[in-house]
């Protein structure tokens, strides 16, 4: 186990740091709401927005093995093909950079990505439990060799034990990836908790000169607290989304996240007027998320959310049944 | 200025402390989305759903001046009389206890309190702002001469300067006080600022041995989060309100804050009941609160939240307009 520092806020509320990056993940995690299916006229101004708001990543989605999974079923952002990207951003003239996610065991790497000096796509988020480490640094290595930058998120690590989320921690930092995200996948922690997570992921970060981002959830309305708690105490990336859009409970707010940061790079004036005339429409379209009682019973049980997506999609409204099937169904 | 210690958590996330009482403010806060329209049903079973609960103390609403406020303008819990009460508990057989709010300079407190041996009500809470703080003081300990637990909730700190909170915390702790509360009346606090704000009040707290309180409001989604924190450093008193009803943006919802505390008093399956057939159903005829974005800009702005409920009665949803007010009428 490396050695821990004594946790210590890193500057304060008023702080400027330059480590900090936001990063919108709008589309892919608010894909998975939707099945990816935004216009072109959507991503088009929500490119533009984050340009304007000083966002400094974008994630444009997944990039999905079309071998496991049908074309026909999603919108295309679940793949982000090279020139789909490119149809909205051209060769990206800003300075906001592309992500795209991509998991361990559901996409074919070693075919769908360019060389980076022929893509577009700036950095690649290689996503994995616990028991695919192995597999998720050759991915990174590889994808790193070919010119991008890397981040390695592990996911549900609320449910892994602290011996063997120390060893991948060791692991991965021994690769060539550039960011681990601390990822929250059942939003089940709390600030306090978030800050000892924090804790081991810096002890191992720190002394092999990785960054360290944060992903999180809001089953228990607690993921625009646990970013920047996170933040206060050294994570540098900060995922964020438009109105938290995201499965289940949802992420972090955007305009909550841009609000609080000091720095005057981020404004959330373009944010607005991008909320007003596609976020809000989305929702009145009926794509659902974000906190309601069955999704604060799955974080409290520190539990996956497909019951609750369920029990959403089945326009249920029986909190009281649901809590009781959902504890008899724990162990 | 007190010596402040070394701010330390006060025990772990799976601590049961014995310091720690829940209030249920959702007539009180949440009264002031519908006059204090509830119907005696919703009260009664309100009641009964908090001590199945296990909730330390149930508000039922402001003790105000009948001789500023008009009856027929309110529903009854404006003005909470003995026999109304009554009505509800009888003897209150319970362990829960009551209590009632009273602001300065907006009751007839020598008039409208019995002798605590006459009255069901066992805790009065003294709202005040800083300048009442000593009109406060005189009504405390003419409240707690009456035989009355007594609490100081001194409202909109956030925008109080600190030499003059030091001095009211000073005074407030020679009192006869039981309970001083620290209020996030804007929703402008984060969970790192609590936790600062938590270290002042503690300073001062602990050398005269009062308890600490803390009410929260969700401008910014934080009121779960600034509550946890403020109890993880030593505040006993956590206020929360059914599906966080209450003024604007709301309060810690209660299913939140029961689903998190340890102690195995506290559960939130009646409370899951109770939403359902009445909270739900208060939410369809129109009642409004909660989280959104024109409360998040009085929240960032540390700003009352008379403009934002404003916006929401007038059914608004020109967000960026709005902002942009709010900036131009800030200084």
């Amino acid at each position: 186990m490396a050695e821990k520092k004594q946790l210590k806020r890193k500057g304060s509320i008023m702080s400027v740091r330059d480590d900090v990056k936001v990063l919108d993940c709008t589309i892919r995690d608010g894909g998975l709401c939707n099945n990816f299916n935004f216009s072109d006229e959507f991503i088009r101004e929500l490119y533009e927005t984050n340009i304007k708001c000083g966002v400094d990543y974008m994630e444009f989605g997944y990039k999905a093995s079309t071998r496991l999974f049908k074309e026909s079923d999603f919108g295309k952002w679940k793949f982000c093909k090279e020139e789909d990207i490119r149809s909205i951003v051209g060769d990206n003239p800003s300075d906001m950079k592309i992500s795209v996610m991509a998991d361990v065991g559901r996409c074919d790497y070693k075919i769908d990505f360019l060389p980076k000096k022929e893509s577009v796509i700036d950095m690649v988020r290689v996503a994995c439990y616990i028991h695919q480490i192995p597999a998720a640094i050759q991915m990174i290595n590889y994808l790193h060799d070919l010119g991008y930058e890397t981040c390695c998120n592990i996911m549900a690590v609320s449910t892994v034990n602290l011996l063997e989320l120390e060893e991948a921690l060791q692991m991965v930092c021994q690769s060539h990836v550039d960011v681990i995200y601390l990822v929250d996948s059942y939003g089940s922690l709390y600030p306090e908790t978030t800050s000892r997570f924090t804790e081991i992921y810096l002890s191992y970060a720190e002394e092999t000169h990785k960054m360290l981002g944060f992903h999180g959830h809001n089953n228990q309305n607690l993921a625009f607290a646990n970013t920047i708690e996170a933040l206060s105490y050294g994570i540098s990336y900060l995922d964020a989304t438009c109105q938290g859009m995201g499965r289940g409970a949802g992420n972090c707010a955007m305009e909550l996240l841009l609000g609080f940061l000091k720095n005057p790079k981020y404004n959330i004036y373009s944010l607005l007027q991008f909320i007003e005339k596609y976020m809000i429409p989305l929702k009145e379209q009926g794509v659902k998320w974000g906190y309601d009682l069955q999704y604060l019973f799955t974080g409290q049980l520190n539990r996956h959310p497909r019951a609750a997506i369920a029990f959403t999609r089945d326009n249920r409204d029986d909190y009281f049944e649901f809590y009781k099937e959902m504890l008899e169904d724990t162990y």
